[in-house]
């Protein structure tokens, strides 16, 4: 028997921070037929609460580090506030939603990242295998349509700060068992651009051949060159594809008809 | 067939506010064999957080409105930091929790309270009737226990601030059909105090023939009054028992050694 598809799909901080793209989002994925999952960022929304709150942001060769205070915000800010309004509107426009973080129903189990140069502090890890398909299985068979927000949980039962991205890989690996699986990534631009300077060049297709040629190139955004090989492991991993493109042509996304497909 | 035995569990602001207490109160939880919903209030985290973001309380005749920027302040506290750090900390003990507001899979609906003498803003009132009984059953049967934010929704969308104990109680009548509902408030006294001065008078049971005598001696503190009332009102719509008592003592007003039982 066909697997019956699953689409699981990312939208960035961007999406959340525009309040026109985000509900045209919204009314796009509320109107999606069959099983889907959606996985948010934070968007702006977490800095400026740190700010007002007096949180200071601590960065250390780039990247952020999760201190106290700083899980408490994103816990607050994405696991409350950021997941309960998409959930609400969501609901308003007769989609079953059910907000969850990792730590929900045990879905995301995580580690907390070893320190090792760097203490990134209350920051999770997550793999494909650790994903409690049992849990997921019975949020999708009650025909509820997850939100999650890219929080989850370690053994002590912390909760950790993890990358939206990975969390949707992992979630969408873990499913392929199960499912046919689309992981579709959601932002701002059409899809990947053959020439990041030029809008029209998205490239339609990208295959694990094709992408050896394409990096050479030079051209690709240096932002997304992790993004596709992510999906390419994803792919490699059971996931029937992956897309990547413009979150208010969903519709568009799903058909074929825009974005970057990655698959095998 | 008998019903299976359903224990609906209200924790005060108190309880969540006193890490120790709160601590013990959740091993107790997550010890408690069979079905079993936690309902949280806010505690004064909300209010602690909400002088930082410089939100101002604005009260009416001594009741706080909920206005736009204290339903997104709840919404955040409740909804994500206090609800996600006690599903964390019970999935460390070993119980399988959830966290949710009554937005998530249509839980609880509600109105948003009219526009009388006050508006109280962005307050939802909720009935047993509205309860979305086929969603709890899908919780329970998986296997999860609920950890219930004080928020429901309206049609539209909207996230409302909702009182903890009408949750319980609401929840608790919703869902007598299907189980033998204990519905248990865990404050931080003993149990409902005949002289609300000497805490060794905790009245032991409460019944609605007993009730008027006990009101019309006076002595009861005010504040227990609308919560019993609430209570006679629950177990006269099917509720098995209510009990009211120490959230440091779980197991004794479970089996009855502790706090006040009310029933028929």
């Amino acid at each position: 028997m066909a697997k019956e598809n699953l689409y699981i799909i990312k939208i960035g901080g961007n999406v959340i921070d525009d309040r026109e793209s985000c509900d045209k989002f919204l009314n796009s994925f509320a109107g999606l037929k069959g099983l889907k999952v959606l996985i948010h960022g934070g968007g702006k929304v977490a800095t400026a609460i740190g700010e007002r709150l007096g949180i200071q942001s601590n960065y250390v060769e780039g990247r952020r580090i999760t201190d106290d205070e700083t899980i408490d915000l994103v816990t607050m800010v994405y696991g409350g506030l950021v997941n309960k309004k998409i959930v609400g509107r969501l609901q308003s426009l007769g989609c079953n939603a059910i907000g969850v973080t990792g730590a929900d129903a045990a879905l995301i189990p995580a580690e907390k990242r070893k320190v090792a140069a760097i203490d990134y502090g209350w920051v999770g890890d997550v793999r494909g295998e650790q994903i409690n398909v049992d849990g997921w299985l019975r949020l999708l068979s009650a025909g509820w349509s997850p939100v999650v927000a890219p929080l989850t949980f370690d053994k002590e039962g912390h909760i950790l700060n993890t990358n939206a991205d990975t969390i949707a890989s992992a979630l969408a690996i873990a499913l392929s068992e199960k499912f046919a699986t689309s992981l579709i990534f959601c932002f701002e631009k059409d899809g990947v651009l053959a020439d990041v300077e030029d809008p029209h060049t998205v490239i339609r297709q990208i295959t694990p051949e094709g992408y050896a040629a394409l990096k050479s190139g030079g051209k690709l955004f240096s932002g997304i060159i992790p993004k596709i090989e992510n999906a390419l492991q994803a792919v490699e991993r059971g996931v029937e594809e992956v897309v990547i493109g413009n979150s208010e042509k969903l519709g568009d996304l799903i058909t074929g008809i825009s974005g970057t497909k990655i698959s095998k």
